[in-house]
């Protein structure tokens, strides 16, 4: 791309994009261009509509039965199979429900369950803390003298794994730069050491094309509330491959997970099938609005958002780069757009001051520790015009200085 | 109470009813007793207006912003702190979070992390199975020996309760019966015998007054989703009495229950107080549910709800006796209404039929196997006139054989 590019330029790639229409299915604040999709997906008027409906009817009339007869008991199953459709996955592989912290430790317990010889989890220091912290707690736990093995930045994820591994937990899509492991690499590496493979998919679904079974993933799990746009804290989702389900055991094991959960029996039996991963009883409302924000994907295909998702990326980075240079911006997201997520990032020194002028100029980024702008691209209803404004926005604010008005380097609580 | 009752005493004792009008707060159906709200709680007006607003204006205008701006982020905590005050809890001591079986979980880990030269968790047969379940998958997690060791119908918990047990686990009231522990003096005992003390209080909270710190209770947890009304498959709530909170580790050690969150430290180290106890992102539809349920509860004074429970009980098993003598219905509550919660359970040998046929008739109870039915009474929207009238269709029921219509007989998923 180069510098012919306008502002009228991006008004035409919009007119082209066979996306564009999404984005009325969405509500959006006005006067803001959202770029942190990847942190809190935005509400489609279906997800607001369904709720209501959860609450108004199924909830306040038909109360108690509505367990059954609006199948709220079997709904965790039947939000995961749809969800299954976009992570490469069969019906019966994929559940949603608790948190992805929660279900990290119920993927990890179960994968040292599985390998009881070996003593390793493998992960990344650059994987998203929360990962990290539930293999901590699981170790510290178990105190069997597990060890938790980090890859340091720059490391050979391959270099880390060998026989001692249980299992190599790595999120596909890094949180800060956005580089994408080689899912089938990864995980062909996992499996000649004779580890089984957890991927962590919170900034994969939705943003783009994966196939689990393809790339003969073991265990997966994933948030819901980012390129899902299920809702802030939606239920989680995981992913148990069809040919471990028999043998997979997990210790979070409540009544959701039994095989008969009202006969009341007191000894726990595992469900036969994907349902064992479940725990407690489903949080309705969270999982009616999942449940709905899904149903935008059923005319979408996949390689549409994942072209658009290019195109906007290229676009921001082109457009950075030629109107704010001599800033200070650096790019840590890879150039190559073949291994690089929905998302851009740059490190600036004073990126926190940046990134709040940025949000009261009404361009809605993220920052995350300790210098790193962040900003998420959703082909659904970001639009090429948006990216183009933004960036505009941020050449005024670096060309005059705004982001140094004091007030943008008071620091609260950050999400 | 006399064979003198009548319909029209009922509806004078709604009129002198000090709670009468609260029932005005909530959503019920047309032409339904429900009776069944010790299983799922109505919903009140408020609820559906705030949950709407919290997906309009926080989610859908706000967007990633509220996390901060409409304090998303303390709002586990600021729940707990609303709820603590009807469990004898103080602030800083509840957060809610999770389903039940998970905090289950949290809580008998950090018990057995506390005293970790004991081995047994005392709990009975007759505990709600998921509390049951959580406890063996935690056993078999660890795999050190640990033994569940149930009180069996009859027997006296006291006489469990020796120096090797490490954590007692009760329902404070009894998901079947009703039966109520003496939260004092179950506690004592297990404080004298140095073990801790760790309450299930699902069908106590809203039901009744309990004091937890009286008690001298050392954890506690409980859903919302019953007397609470906190909506199906709300978060849970879990309680560690302050004393204990800068000792106590749980293994599901999320980034929300991280001293810092947002620093992306790699290691986790737990926040200072219940925070602890929090493991992934808050669902924000569920907890916003959760936090506007309980303003229903802001100028209740709970003696005139144990009054009320009393009342509308004893008034159910005086009726139902009256009225359907020889029809084989055996009470399994306690009659001392000083240790009954807020329900009551009769056995009955075509208990399922029979409750199909209540369903039928417009009166939702539940069942719960092998032959029980249960009738819950929520003193904020029982009448005593639905009392009189629920009795009657059940008269009515069993005068006629009309159980007995083989379409009663269909079993499906039940709850």
């Amino acid at each position: 791309m180069t510098k012919e590019i306008s502002r009228a330029t991006c008004l035409e790639m919009d007119q082209a994009d066979p996306l564009a229409a999404r984005r009325d299915e969405f509500v959006l604040p006005e006067n803001i261009i959202y770029l942190d999709g990847n942190s809190l997906g935005a509400m489609t008027h279906a997800v607001a509509a369904n709720v209501e409906r959860t609450m108004r009817e199924e909830w306040a009339q038909g109360l108690i039965r509505s367990w059954n007869e609006a199948n709220w008991i079997t709904k965790a199953m039947k939000v995961g199979d749809t969800l299954a459709g976009l992570i490469g996955a069969d019906d019966g592989e994929v559940v949603v429900c608790d948190s992805t912290s929660v279900n990290v430790y119920k993927q990890l317990a179960a994968a040292l369950d599985m390998r009881p010889d070996r003593k390793v989890i493998v992960s990344e220091a650059g994987n998203f803390p929360t990962d990290l912290y539930m293999a901590q707690g699981l170790i510290a736990h178990l105190d069997r003298g597990h060890e938790l093995r980090l890859v340091q930045p720059g490391d050979s994820v391959y270099d880390a794994i060998d026989e001692d591994v249980a299992v190599v937990m790595l999120t596909h899509v890094d949180f800060k730069s956005g580089l994408i492991h080689d899912m089938d690499a990864v995980t062909r590496a996992a499996h000649d050491a004779g580890a089984l493979m957890l991927w962590d998919l919170c900034h994969t679904a939705g943003a783009m094309s994966v196939n689990l079974n393809a790339a003969g993933a073991d265990l997966a799990i994933g948030c819901t509330y980012k390129y899902l746009n299920g809702g802030p804290g939606a239920p989680a989702f995981i992913f148990v491959a069809a040919r471990l389900q028999d043998q997979i055991r997990q210790p979070l094991t409540g009544w959701m997970g039994h095989n008969a959960p009202f006969a009341f029996d007191i000894r726990f039996e595992p469900a036969s099938g994907i349902e064992r991963m479940l725990s407690g009883s489903h949080g309705i409302l969270g999982l009616s609005a999942v449940e709905t924000a899904l149903e935008v994907w059923q005319d979408v295909d996949m390689n549409d958002i994942r072209t658009k998702s290019i195109a906007l990326c290229e676009l921001f980075i082109d457009l950075v780069e030629t109107r704010c240079t001599g800033h200070g911006f650096e790019l840590i997201s890879p150039r190559d757009a073949s291994v690089r997520g929905s998302q851009i990032s740059f490190i600036h020194a004073h990126g926190f001051e940046i990134m709040q002028a940025l949000i009261g100029a009404g361009v809605i980024g993220d920052y995350r520790e300790p210098n790193v702008l962040r900003f998420g691209f959703t082909p659904l209803y970001v639009r090429f015009v948006d990216v183009w404004d933004a960036v505009d926005k941020l050449t005024t604010i670096m060309d005059g200085n705004v982001w140094q008005d004091p007030k943008y380097a008071i620091r609260g609580a950050v999400t």
